[in-house]
């Protein structure tokens, strides 16, 4: 194999790929990237079995073939290249001589015939959306699934396709997050529960950019993102998901209209008397016109007062500062909404269109 | 006590002190910074028994007294309040109540009383500098102290004056890095041993800015840096220092110059080959106009030839890059000049006006 490409594309496509390699593995093949040109473009692909992306390289294939090489050392090699046109040249023993203006790199790569192909997808069901709302829409959501190893099924989060609405979903047993967006088309439905991981690294991944789209296909078993020159295909996590509308009411007692940014540093400052080992909750008792916000702790107490307008009853409750903060820091409105229904019921934020919901479990206390 | 000051600066003179607060220690008190209003100025103040550090905060001082707050929480705390005016007020119990718009924080202080003061150091013997050089030759020469408990000398750094010269020296045994600026005026002759923890959370500070002076005071067993409206004051290595002098050579049998960003970029890159734990030399074969680097080692190969110009004798050399890679970071000329004798001997990088001397002792080697 012989390949002539440019530095800066070469590692914008192992940059990509990266994002595949597995940390640890028993098949030492998967710790490679591997080069394969033997359609006679320049193909970049890595795999750890559950999520693999390929992307393509733009560049010249003088001699086409395939190699896998140690994706760490592949990689720290491109990165410091001078910028300018690199060659990749290996021989029958699998060897690699890498070259870019004076400097020389041989090092020993691994039978590209041994790496694990990724898996066809039939390319059937589709859905487009942009790669911005697609980026977005994950870290509105992706903080709230769980790595709870007893329940698969909340290390991942629910997509789902109504007509022209997509949402996505995520709990963890003690909070749920959903943000909806509205797609240009309408489509058949779809549910698929898609691995945290893969849309932690795809959204890495994604430029974020409202004019570039993203084509994401379904299968029973796997997902595949098509975007620029990439590809990344990631297995479901098999079963069903949580009843989610079940779970969010539209009842309340209390309704209260905050400004976000005050809520935020208010609960912030809060935090600081909680240490993270302690399950301390922080409370609120909301009266009209004004909410006070209360902790008490081993390291100090602290108290503030802020506006707010309310409907309803009074409430005391308290919760966990940090599940509130979280949805905070994706919420772009200035005021926000919450909905309560007493000291033991999930309360909600929410804002009127739905486009999102986040609901947090209340934590009980001692007065 | 009683304060009123203004949250920034709060937060900017707590950010000051904060580095003096030991991160572990015997005596409770220390983890503290104190408040001392006594004199009718905010003065905060932390202190590690090696190092101190004073600072002036601007505000009023309603009820003059001292107390001394739980570093960490306190500067926590500060960090987080709105954009305000902050009150701090204690009462005899050493409570102290935190005010900021709505936001009131209750914690427990300890008496101001107990705090380990600051040394007293007579102000006779002093330099000016600007706060940008000794922030420049700080970094350029902190990077070979050693951490090697059996010889506390290598641990700081030699500040020698001589008339209107100022020399910072390190050395950690296999290399030693040299910088010399000239002052304004000119002093006696001052030698002084100062911790490399001292000078780097000094330079921290350091606003870094040409027109902002700092002044240094010296006594026999402490120095004191004093600028903007801070102090900082730290006790010396005591003993003599290495003899530095003896160990520079001007004699040398092979003098190349090389462009530095060259140089740099084809060491990062044979440095990839070598793995931290591995003591492997880079070889570099210098003849007429034209220097080869190579490296060979279990994870591959490498070579890249280099322009240069050369006087004298042709050399091959071996060296740990990380020692020449720190060295040629901190230097700004473009183009390099080396100096070498032979391949057991310590080869040095210099200017012609030696504002700078970098000393590296090479690494043997088998062809």
């Amino acid at each position: 194999m012989k390949i002539i490409c440019n530095k800066s594309a070469l590692l914008t496509g192992v940059n990509t790929v990266l994002k595949a390699v597995p940390a640890r593995t028993t098949m030492p093949i998967l710790e490679c990237i591997l080069i394969d040109t033997t359609s006679g473009v320049i193909k970049l692909t890595a795999n750890d079995m559950d999520l693999g992306i390929e992307t393509t390289v733009d560049g010249d294939v003088l001699d086409k073939g395939c190699i896998a090489l140690e994706a760490k050392l592949f990689s720290e090699i491109v990165r410091k290249l001078p910028d300018s046109e690199v060659t990749i040249e290996t021989d029958d023993n699998n060897k690699a001589l890498i070259k870019c203006e004076k400097a020389k790199f041989n090092i020993a790569g691994k039978d590209g015939e041994d790496f694990v192909a990724l898996p066809e997808i039939e390319k059937t069901h589709f859905i487009t959306l942009s790669q911005f709302s697609l980026k977005e829409i994950i870290r509105q959501t992706i903080f709230s699934i769980s790595d709870n190893e007893s329940n698969r099924m909340m290390s991942g989060e629910l997509l789902q396709i109504d007509q022209d609405q997509l949402r996505l979903v995520s709990l963890d047993g003690q909070r749920i997050s959903i943000r909806k967006i509205s797609l240009k088309e309408s489509y058949d439905p779809i549910k698929a529960v898609i691995p945290g991981k893969t849309l932690n690294e795809i959204s890495k991944i994604l430029s974020g950019d409202m004019d570039d789209d993203v084509r994401i296909y379904f299968t029973d078993r796997h997902v595949l993102f098509e975007f620029d020159q990439t590809v990344v295909v990631s297995r479901l996590l098999e079963g069903e998901y949580f009843q989610i509308d079940k779970m969010i009411s539209s009842d309340y007692n209390t309704k209260i209209t905050i400004n976000k940014k005050e809520l935020q540093g208010c609960i912030e400052r809060a935090s600081l008397l909680i240490r993270e080992s302690e399950r301390k909750p922080i409370i609120i008792n909301v009266t009209d016109g004004s909410m006070e916000m209360k902790i008490q702790s081993a390291m100090g107490s602290m108290n503030e007062d802020i506006d707010i307008s309310k409907e309803g009853r009074d409430i005391m409750i308290g919760f966990n500062p940090k599940f509130i903060l979280d949805a905070l820091r994706v919420i772009d409105d200035e005021e926000i909404t919450m909905y309560l229904v007493n000291p033991k019921a999930p309360f909600i934020i929410k804002n009127d269109e739905q486009s999102y919901i986040y609901l947090v479990l209340p934590i009980s206390f001692n007065m």
